[in-house]
């Protein structure tokens, strides 16, 4: 399994903005092979930002890579610059290989 | 839902070391209430350190303090020191709300 986090510093008065475009927004995730499940992420909340965090669960990390390389994944990003500043600097992307796992009883 | 992560920096050499006192662990968290699942996630790899989270996901963020506050909690973390640094600084705690879901079709 694989988790795909994008962390968006996003300036504090631009919250309720950001929160809105993500939820109006049309996700191309739900047919895509080896997709497991998407939340997006509200973290804490730091002196100068609101800290965001996509979450992607992938069966492995090539169905990720896949994705990246998919007509679906360009047409989902298309316009993600949008007009105003959202967040300081790039999101910062991180991938992560699950290792182990423990499920309640 | 919540998802509670902790960032460990782990130094390059000790990484090995680090998987396997996870692994070996002693876990209370399966009967918890309120725990979902946890997992053990491996990240980037940066110039000095090889960086891991670890990721518990529970109903809500009242369950995930209530373990906080909870012996199991305190079994758990003791001697979660140990005798060698394994990483660098202190582990870094990020708490995340689930403010949005997507789901595989």
């Amino acid at each position: 399994m694989f988790i795909a986090m994008n962390r968006f510093k996003v300036i504090k008065d631009a919250a309720e903005d950001f929160e809105t475009l993500w939820k109006n927004r049309e996700s191309h995730l739900a047919g895509m092979p080896g997709f497991v499940e998407f939340h997006m992420l509200r973290g804490p909340e730091r002196e100068d930002h609101q800290l965001y965090s996509s979450h992607t669960v992938w069966a492995s990390r090539e169905d990720f890579e896949a994705w990246t390389r998919s007509d679906a994944f360009r047409a989902s990003h298309r316009g993600a610059g949008g007009t105003k500043p959202l967040y300081l600097g790039h999101p910062e992307f991180e991938g992560f290989d699950v290792i182990q796992t423990i499920s309640r009883d």
